[in-house]
């Protein structure tokens, strides 16, 4: 099957305390805030405190991928297509969660409930 | 703000009779088929009739965007902010859309609900 690359320039990217993958849950329990590229700050009019948005990013320190693999990494669970699965180590390492925003200031979304870690680029945000 | 590039190879395409852009819900209510790279398929496993899963995929017909937007193109509306809109004239043209499982059938995958066009690039898939 013939498939061309497909390229994205990141919109922004993902500032909070954790610079390493850990549980999802500790990520996401704590503010994250999404900085916005300024020249894309006009795209996020009409956005604020409450609402719910869906923030598609880059997986920037997964590495390869099994298309089987143990639920959670839980080898007591058997394998499943990594297709059922939102493990990072996937074909292409996309991550989509939907995030609330508690503020929005100037080009800086303050969010709770990412799970994607400090320095994560942003490719795309859209309503949940 | 430094942002190098993103590139993904699609996992697979769509195929459907809508060759052009035309109002989603008219290509929601066809069935479509990912057809998915052979080398994928053993990610599919686990897959079957009946689930709900989510589609990213390229706007691969959109051609640049606009920070600020009509709903739907519809003057009557006011300009939106694009982070609040689903439109495909977006800084990153992805797509994401939760559609059914219609089928399994080797590497192809019959769905029902998916919005995108014949051709589409598809880069991932999830649980949704």
């Amino acid at each position: 099957m013939m498939m061309d690359l497909i390229s994205f320039k990141p919109i922004g990217r993902v500032v909070n305390p954790f610079s390493k993958p850990v549980d999802a849950n500790h990520i996401r329990a704590v503010e994250s805030q999404i900085i916005v590229d300024p020249s894309y700050s006009k795209g996020l009019l009409d956005l604020g405190k409450g609402d719910q948005i869906m923030v598609i990013y880059f997986f920037h320190q997964s590495k390869g991928f099994d298309l089987l693999q143990h639920p959670r990494g839980d080898k007591s669970r058997p394998r499943r297509g990594v297709f059922t699965l939102r493990s990072p180590r996937r074909p292409n390492p996309i991550g989509v969660t939907v995030a609330e925003i508690v503020a929005l200031e100037g080009n800086v979304l303050r969010v709770r409930g990412l799970d994607a870690i400090n320095g994560t680029p942003v490719l795309d945000l859209k309503p949940a």
